[in-house]
């Protein structure tokens, strides 16, 4: 039985992943933290049939479990050391930002601006698509998990790539993705008046956040254009490839 | 050809008003205004072809339209100077929000917990519901539109007390609202994920803030209970009557 | 581990209990059966992942399970010999229609207008909502699995019967339905265009097809308006009673 | 003041159109077509204000109107007759089906693997975008009318390709659409339970009856994935091209 904690536990990613494990057999869930809803049952947050309360940061210990999911936003700067914590009390720890998944420094560096604020523990990190990555996620203390619209584009091109099947070094990526995707945080674009029975493109030429993974797990120069599906879950991307001859 | 200005443009009940004004061919809009957008394009606030652009309150004159037409959110503090400078202008005022519906002072302190901020003006105000005050409505230099949910109540109860219909005093109406009428706010309650998919009840046994003005068009006792539906647009009431017997 | 076979595997009600089985650690599937789909893996007609061949009704023996399932549409003909035979062969059955849910014969040919169509299996049928008739149920070699509707009416209201709360015997039930209650055949008022960002009553007025179990098992005399939500999932039932002074 | 007639009314194209014809202050709408509606008024078939009694094909005369419009079915054998009566009697037309959209004869037959079933009408016709073909429409006695997706792929390329800015006559469009474009006619695709929160590619790898139009009027070569959207009406296509170095 894996006892596991969870760090931020109300947003969707963590509703989404307390659903998962609340129905796995070999998973007990040690505490769950929240930020405004600590002390609460998480049913009174979210219409879900469970007895978890939740807790605030510095009251539950990572050394009570034996793995953690990070499941903050992107940016947050509590992340580093809730990391750094669970990973000296010997917990393995799961990360669900975008923070460990650009392996290379210097590439960070450049596509966020800014160095990456803890490269001893980028690392150490494993992008954790188990799919690529299977022996080093088993080993590994600090996994990142992948992110969304990446999952879409190197599940279907890395076969592609590794048998060698591609004319061109370039591909375009339309992707359409589901509203959960944007977070639980409240936003105009995800306003039920202004995503309804509506449908967009957006960040067009513009880089998006999750390029660099798809290009570091892919090798491959990507064209993206991703859009917003007026639906909760799931993200479609039409990849158009040119083929060797055979 | 009547001038007019809209006072709160960008709202939904602004940007209603306009798409129906925008096809009206005795109508020309005068000026509009916006809190955060002034100064832009409504294009560019909207997806609407309009080359209308929105102004700031003090930067409007009500003395250049006929007829000025007050889309702000309840209790906004600024909703009455603007009605006030509007009549003293020579403007007629339809107001949307429900600072004028109530026409009793003392039903209206009762029910909110608070005198009215200008009992002058709601002296001369009319309920502004055309089948029912379509004589005093033509009369009026201050006008108070119906509400949302009491204008799906009042319209099929009127003619059944008229005619004296109804065995009890007592109704019950349950009412399905799409999103619209909840505003262009943010809120949890309005945020896609959160609404879509979904159906629930809201403010049940809770005095709802559009009962007094059901009662006072219909003189009936109502019991009512609003739900949120995941459309945007409409309300939907079912009523359930004892008739007398005939 | 109990042994189950389904008929009618690729209705939604069919889709939902393999969806439900699927997951239950001590159940294991030997067949289910489809019309058209015959000979098809379930994974080609639904986006499910499953093994399960689907195989026509003559292909399966009930013999070779433990407990059938039938999720058959209503009134279909060849629901009362496969019940017989599977009854024969020693199966349990759980039937989802609203084939033997009125338990007295007489209100069946009362509310349907036409005498129930195997009166022998109606006599042995328990009413399946396990709230009420647990041991009933356990006991039962056939048992009528609850309507839609019934459930969210009869689960509110029977402890307030039991407690003796209720002022009134008439009590009224506005209620409100996904889609997927109107099954997978093809209609217009369930056709995409017609049902999303709407919302309407239907049958307002007439004897729904499942008031007499509500009655049954509540005892009380049922107002009820059914609405279509633009939902896929769930039923919201709001229901207006008289308490007894306390 | 133009008088129309319009055969075929109550299909999501007879329907648009007859609500952008309501409020056109120069059209009178002389007569309205229906096959197993004709005798019931228009407002008994949809939700709408109108006073309109759909007619049997039979029961109209072109020659009491200016300019009919057919809003029938693809590939419906009663089109030519009904447009060869109405231009007989004078009236123009303007056909909203794919018939007489490819105005050469050979490529017709290519595409669509028969002959032209009225060549000395497709002679005649001229396609209906007035963005290309103003004045052509304007002496046209037939129009052709644009299709729904080829008018988001030709509106954009078309000057594109007048400037000379394209570097490669390949291009990729990639297509979202909603559901009305599928008509009003019943299919398991647009059963609101397989629509409703979900999305689609179609036809991929095949080619679209539609690509003819767009390649016809853009000269380009264009590689076409379309996709089915949950909501109701509009189209948007994301277009990738090659830009000349400037």
């Amino acid at each position: 039985m894996a006892r596991v904690g969870i760090y931020g536990a109300t947003g969707y990613t963590g509703i989404e992943l307390i659903n998962v494990l609340s129905r796995h057999p070999g998973v007990e869930i040690g505490f769950a933290t929240a930020r405004s809803a600590a002390g609460q049952l998480l049913s009174e947050v979210f219409p879900i049939i469970s007895d978890l309360r939740l807790a605030a940061v510095d009251e539950v210990d990572p050394a009570t479990v034996d793995l953690v999911f990070t499941c903050l936003p992107h940016n947050t700067p509590e992340l580093i050391p809730i990391v750094q914590r669970a990973l000296a009390a010997g917990a393995k720890v799961v990360d669900f930002s975008d923070t460990f998944r650009i392996s290379d420094p210097q590439v960070y560096a450049a596509r966020r601006g800014k160095e990456h604020p803890a490269p001893e523990l980028l690392a150490q990190a494993v992008y954790g698509l188990p799919e690529l990555h299977r022996e080093r996620i088993r080993q590994a203390r600090l996994v990142a998990n992948t992110g969304c619209y990446p999952l879409t584009v190197i599940l279907p091109l890395a076969p592609l790539v590794r048998a060698d099947l591609l004319a061109d070094s370039t591909v375009i990526v339309d992707s359409k993705s589901g509203v959960s995707g944007a977070g639980r945080s409240l936003a105009l674009k995800t306003h039920f008046g202004e995503t309804h029975e509506t449908f967009s493109a957006y960040n067009v030429g513009r880089v998006h956040r999750h390029l660099a993974e798809m290009e570091q797990e892919t090798g491959l120069h990507i064209i993206f254009a991703p859009h917003l599906l007026p639906v909760f879950r799931g993200i479609l991307s039409t990849i158009y490839v040119n083929l060797n001859p055979t």
